[in-house]
C-alpha cells in the first residue's frame, strides 16, 4: 500500500560493513545504535546477536530487542527512577548499561537496583541536551561515590556530541569532534587513580563518519549511519548514493504555472523534519525517479517544499514537471530516516521483502 | 506506558457538541474529518455512524471507517488513478465521495468507475496545495465536462482554505475566509445554470471555529477541533482550556545553570511541528503540570524548546524549575494534535480507558 518505505538492503549493509570495519581498523569497540531501524530483522545484519553489543533509545526498545536475543544492551537516556521494576526484570535477563547524570537518580538506583547493571555517567562536552557539564569535576566527583553498590559496574563517561548535526562542514564537524573528546580525555586523567577501568563511550553518525582517528574513545554508538539520510548526506557524512531508504509515493495533481506537483506523502510519513534548501527555502526531502522497482540520482533541483498531514508538494523544473505523470511513483530520500522509518513502520526491501519494526 | 497521550473526553465531546451545534444554527450540514483521531471509538462520539457524514484524509483511512460502519465518506485527498480496484470496491459498499482536479483524472475516472460515486471538483482559493484556481474558468468547464458519466453523481466544489493557518490574527482568519468563499459562490453562479445542484464543501478549523457566518456554504467539514491544539489557540481558534489531548511525559533530568528540564518525550511522541515562541524560538508545546491525574493550567512561560527522537527539552522559570522533581509527571499540550495522535497511535481517557486508532 502507497505511500511505503523501500529500503536497499546492499546499501544498508554496505553501510553497516564500512562502520564495523572502521571502528576495527580504529581499535574501539562498536555498539551501534539500533533506533533508527528499531528491527529485530535489520538488527541480525550486524552479525551474531548474541554477542553484538547495541545501544537504544528507550526501555521499551530495549526489552524489545532483549525479547528478540540481544544480552547486551546500552538504554542511552537518563532513567527514570519511577521505573525500577522494569529496570530490574530487563537486569534479570539481560547485561544492560544504564545512564544517571544526578545524585537523586544515583542514590534512587543503588536502593532499588536488585541485579547486576553497568552505568555510564552522562557528560556533556557542548551539545548542552543532557548529561553534566565536563568541567564539572566536583558534581561528577560526588554522582561516582553515590554509585559505589555491589550490583552496580561503573562502566566510565559517555557522551553524545549531538551539536555535530549543527555544522556548517565536515571541518567543522572535526572540530566539535576534537574539542570534545578532549574534554573526556582530560576528565577520565582526572579520574583513573581512583577509577582505573573508567571507558569513553561516544558516537554520532556525523563524526563517527567524517573522523578518522577516534584515539581515546573505547567505544562507538552510532544510530543513523544505518540508513543515512538528507541531512548527513549535507553534513557530508556520506555520499547521496549511500542513503539506503526512500519512500516511494504516487504522483496526484500537477501545477504547471507554479512547478509544483503534489504527491500523497506527507507529515504522517516523512515527518516534518526539514533542512535548508539553498535558495533558503525549507527541504523535507529530496526527489528521485522510481523505474523497475529501483530509484535512480535525484532530479537537479527538485525538492518536497511543503508537507501536510497526507500531502506533500514538490519543486522541480518545468521539463521535469512536463515528464512527470500524475499516477506515476517518485522515491522520496528523507531528511531524517530515523523518523520517517518510525512513522513507516516497516520497509519493503527491493527483492519485496516486508521487515515490521517493534510497536 | 510512558508516554502516553491523555485524552479529556469531555472536553472533547464539548468541543464536537459545539461545532455540530454552530452548523446547525448557521443551516449548514457538518461532515467532521476523521483525519484528526482516525478512531472509531471517537467517531461514535459524534452521533450514530450510519447516519454521520465524514470525511477522511486518504483511501486507507476511508475502508477503516467504512468497515467500522460509516457509509457517507469524502476522500479529501486527489485520487491517485491507479487505484480504482480499491475504489470500486470501496463505492460497492459506502457512499463515497472523489476529489478531482485534472482532466486527466476525470477521464481515467470515467473509464474505470463501475459503482456510483459522488465527486467533487478541487479548488484553490489561495493555499496553493491542491485544486484548480478559482479564476480558471474554462479548466474547471472542461474538467466538469469529463465527468460526464451515469456512474458520476457531480457533487460540486470542493475547497481547503488552509492558508488561514498561517494567519496572524481572527481578523485575518476572517478576512481569508471572506476572500474565499467569495471566489466560491461567483464560481457557483458561473456554473449553476448548466449544474443546478452544484454544492459548495469547505471547512478548515481556524475558520470553522472563529467565522459567525457559513452563508453560501452547504457543508463544513473541520477536523482538528475535536482536539484543538496549540497551533490553533495561537490563532484564536479556541481557548487553552479547550485543547482536549496531552502527552503525558517523565522529568528526566534538570539544569538549572540554564532553565532547562529533560523529558522522555520527543519527535516521535510530538512531531516536529513548531509555532514560534513570542521569544522568537522555536516552540514544540506548552507545559502544564499533571496532578491526580489530570492536568491543570500551563505554567507560565514554560515551553518545549527542542526535540529529538526520545528527548525533550523544556525552557522554565528557576522557581518552576525548583519545584519540578526528576522522575515527576508533566502534560505537553502539542502544537499539532493530529501528528501527535498519529505518532501515539492511541488515546487514554481520564477514566483509565485505553482507544486505539486505525493502524
Amino acid at each position: 500500500m502507497l505511500p511505503y518505505l523501500l529500503l536497499d538492503q546492499r546499501k544498508c549493509q554496505s553501510n553497516i560493513d564500512k562502520m564495523l570495519e572502521k571502528a576495527t581498523k580504529m581499535g574501539v569497540s562498536f555498539r551501534p545504535h539500533f533506533k533508527t531501524h528499531q528491527s529485530a530483522t535489520i538488527g541480525s545484519w550486524f552479525g551474531n546477536k548474541s554477542s553484538q553489543a547495541i545501544c537504544v533509545s528507550s526501555l521499551k526498545m530495549a526489552e524489545y530487542f532483549a525479547a528478540n536475543g540481544w544480552i547486551d544492551i546500552t538504554i542511552s537516556i537518563p532513567i527514570n527512577p519511577n521505573e525500577h521494576n522494569r529496570i530490574n526484570k530487563l537486569a534479570s535477563i539481560a547485561k544492560i548499561n544504564l545512564l544517571v547524570e544526578s545524585i537523586e537518580v544515583a542514590s534512587s538506583l543503588v536502593k532499588n537496583i536488585h541485579h547486576k547493571v553497568g552505568v555510564f555517567v552522562k557528560i556533556d562536552c557542548g551539545y548542552h541536551r543532557t548529561g553534566i557539564s565536563a568541567d564539572n569535576i566536583p558534581y561528577i566527583r560526588t554522582v561516582l561515590s553515590h554509585l559505589q553498590h555491589e550490583n552496580i559496574h561503573l562502566r566510565g563517561f559517555l557522551s553524545h556530541f549531538g551539536n555535530t548535526y549543527s555544522s556548517s562542514s565536515p571541518q567543522e564537524v572535526k572540530s566539535i569532534y576534537s574539542s570534545s573528546i578532549q574534554q573526556l580525555l582530560e576528565l577520565k586523567a582526572q579520574f583513573i587513580p581512583d577509577y582505573p577501568n573508567l571507558q569513553l563511550s561516544i558516537g554520532d553518525t556525523p563524526s563517527c563518519s567524517i573522523v578518522d582517528d577516534f584515539e581515546g574513545a573505547d567505544e562507538i554508538r552510532p544510530g543513523n549511519f544505518v540508513f543515512y539520510d538528507v541531512m548527513q548526506w549535507k553534513l557530508g557524512s556520506c555520499h547521496v548514493n549511500d542513503i539506503a531508504v526512500a519512500l516511494i509515493v504516487p504522483v496526484l495533481a500537477k501545477h504547471a504555472h507554479r512547478n509544483e506537483i503534489v504527491i500523497h506523502g506527507g507529515a504522517i510519513h516523512l515527518s516534518k523534519e526539514f533542512t535548508m534548501h539553498e535558495n533558503g527555502e525549507k527541504m523535507y526531502g529530496l526527489v528521485c525517479r522510481f523505474t523497475n522497482g529501483k530509484w535512480t540520482e535525484s532530479i537537479e533541483n527538485a525538492y518536497v517544499c511543503s508537507l501536510s498531514q497526507e500531502h506533500g508538494i514538490i519543486k522541480l523544473a518545468s521539463q521535469e514537471l512536463e515528464k512527470t505523470q500524475i499516477g506515476e511513483l517518485l522515491a522520496i530520500l528523507p531528511v531524517h530516516s530515523c523518523l520517517t522509518a518510525n512513522l513507516m513502520n516497516g520497509f519493503q526491501t527491493l527483492d519485496g521483502q516486508i521487515i515490521r519494526m517493534m510497536l
